[in-house]
């Protein structure tokens, strides 16, 4: 890979950066990274910011235990971790979130379970499995901030593109970093739209759901969403 | 016509792109199309693109197969069916919006009926029809996307102004573009209202629902919100 | 009065519509009047535009039977006589509103009373009575268009400070411009914040609401509030 | 502390004025103090105006009476009362916060208690006590305005980091400014996804709770939001 695939996948980090926060999935909180796309046994990640005021000086180099390649006295993440232990795991996964959307943090304190209720939220997948930290770790902050506990919260999510962290927040893994950004807007706007429903629910099937995650490799979908986000938050200009 | 004529028709396609993205029927995704004025045989819709970046060289122009007649290569919305199967099936009809407004949603997974619970409500009619694509397709992706399903989905709609799609969203159906938007940001505002209610609720009578579908034709309620909307998306500049 | 204080009180007015346009009070439609400061048998009120793009040409002079002192071709708003009607009735009002705010409406079609339940609903007063005009006058559009139901509204309004209209939206009488205007708000809140408490509610006490009505005499509240809501419309530049 | 210290400190109390008026836990209503730096007897809050608004010319000194030092005409905060009770009772806080929060108030005239379910809502602490003005002075416009009623409330919230003020409000303790505006921000999150959810509730467990408490003291977490505050509102510029 040249110089410049790199850095283009760097920008678009910083792009998915201020995407995630302007559509509010991610706030003062929450991080996006993406693996180093030459070397798997690498990550990006922004040093210890929020994600809207993210830029392409703030993008941290890490190897997958999470430490700094070059830290140039930056304040880290707490929960890098996180992204780390999904990357060792999950070799497919080129991009993690980790965000505490609103929509969705009702689901990981109550007993209602987040399933697709309309096509866009099939790309979360048929299952979203719970992660509880006081399980094996106890009573804590509730930070994930350990390799053992990123490791951990990595078993849990196995092989699915999405996890919920009782009391905490959610994690996305897509196999790219627009399919992460794509999964993590629409399974918020499926929690929107099941909190706002009334009665007796009507969930996707499990094939349409299998028919609706094919919508993260479709060109048309990804591209028509990614410059609507972009312009959405400033980083693209109009025509 | 004039070609002024047919040019101030696709002026207002593109002002009614932003005035539905910036008032959030429209998002990322969804469409909006008017009828050719002067061929009633084709029909004009933007290429592939999310609507509120839709500008007059996004228009493409199509037959009632929903086929490109000049497409410059341009990526087209797939879902382009369901704008043709509507223009042919309902000759009366000059104007389509397909949408997946927030607040429409909960009734297209949920039992709860969409019906006008205020004046403005009125303008979706009597009946909103609902339309399974499992019904007669199986499991899909639940997109619309070939001419059998566009044309299923026109029959479900019959003669009315709108129909539900399960799980997906919503069409609407107009005389004039500016009823077919009027159309859907009341509806919208209709199921919002409808769903922050509590208890049993009152609806309006069918006579009431009769009276105030001729809101739709009244150049004051419709000048006046085609104004208001315009100036508010930033196409219409103060005074 | 001198032209400075007539001129005074329509800058007031604009400004009115600016802040309840931008405080979600109104949208496309709904509309503000006050009764001319010199002559009790006038009154002012835009011409037929959205409060938002309301200007200082807007304003057309009423006698109280709405007929306009000087048209000029301006078109009208259809409901003025909801304005003419208390202004004729209530002699001690000096500012009408007709809204349609968003959190007002669920309780026009549901059995949910409307109650000051936080210090500022107080402001609404004791009682908010229903008016429906289906009953006096059957089916019809649910807009009040004619001097007669424009009198059975302000009836049904009685000494009260404001009155709901049953599928269809309100009205708010004030003594002054900013006492209307602080009471639009205020009681939108209120509901906004009834509909989101679950369970069994508390409200103020009739003692309370008494005592919080004369909030609506203070300076300290009126200027306070009034200086925010123009600076936030724009109307009021910062220091 | 030299002069600049002080002068940094009022600074940050502006910042912090417009901070949470951007993010939605001020309106035209309520306010924010700090204690002097040097003079433990001696607190500042701004002249009676919305906190959006506030400028460093509008801070006035106050002693612990609530006796201005330096009134120079400025119309001063009826509730300035809830400050001074605080400051005379709490000697290790420095920073008080009064608001009226929408996602707060439900909790203060429903059954319904206020509990951390996310990890955030942790900074709130484990008791939220309640303070009801009737129970002691009988009917009044609920605002709290003299010392007996501003100690009054002090007593109630005990050595606690908050307060809710039945039918009004919150009153939010901090050790520090951002302490302070940390826990009004997060609290009210936390009221918000509570209301949201649905059926039996979750909570952090007490231990989860002194945990998450640290945050509080944590230059990682309180740094981040800060500065993402303050770009948000305007205070900061971008990099």
């Amino acid at each position: 890979m040249s110089n410049s695939g790199l850095n283009e996948a760097l920008e678009d980090l910083v792009t998915a950066n201020r995407v995630l926060a302007h559509e509010q999935v991610l706030d003062g909180f929450g991080h996006i990274s993406i693996r180093h796309p030459e070397r798997p046994d690498r990550f990006f990640l922004s040093r210890s910011r929020s994600p809207e005021l993210v830029t392409r000086d703030d993008l941290m180099e890490y190897d997958l235990e999470c430490q700094p390649i070059d830290q140039r006295g930056r304040v880290m993440y707490a929960e890098r971790v996180i992204h780390g232990g999904i990357f060792k795991l999950r070799p497919d996964v080129n991009a993690v979130i980790h965000h505490h959307a609103h929509p969705i943090l009702p689901f990981t304190f109550s007993k209602e379970k987040l399933r697709p209720v309309f096509h866009m939220g099939g790309v979360m997948g048929r299952e979203v499995p719970d992660w509880d930290i006081r399980d094996k770790f106890g009573d804590t902050n509730l930070l994930v901030v350990t390799m053992d506990q990123g490791l951990d919260l990595a078993r849990a999510l196995g092989n699915n593109r999405m996890a919920l962290l009782r009391r905490h927040g959610a994690v996305v893994a897509g196999l790219t970093l627009r399919q992460a950004v794509f999964t993590a807007v629409y399974s918020t706007d499926n929690a929107k739209l099941q909190l706002a429903a009334r009665g007796e629910l009507e969930y996707l099937s499990d094939g349409e759901i299998a028919e609706t995650e094919k919508l993260l490799t479709m060109p048309v979908a990804m591209d028509r969403a990614w410059e609507y986000w972009a312009r959405r938050c400033g980083v693209l200009q109009p025509d």
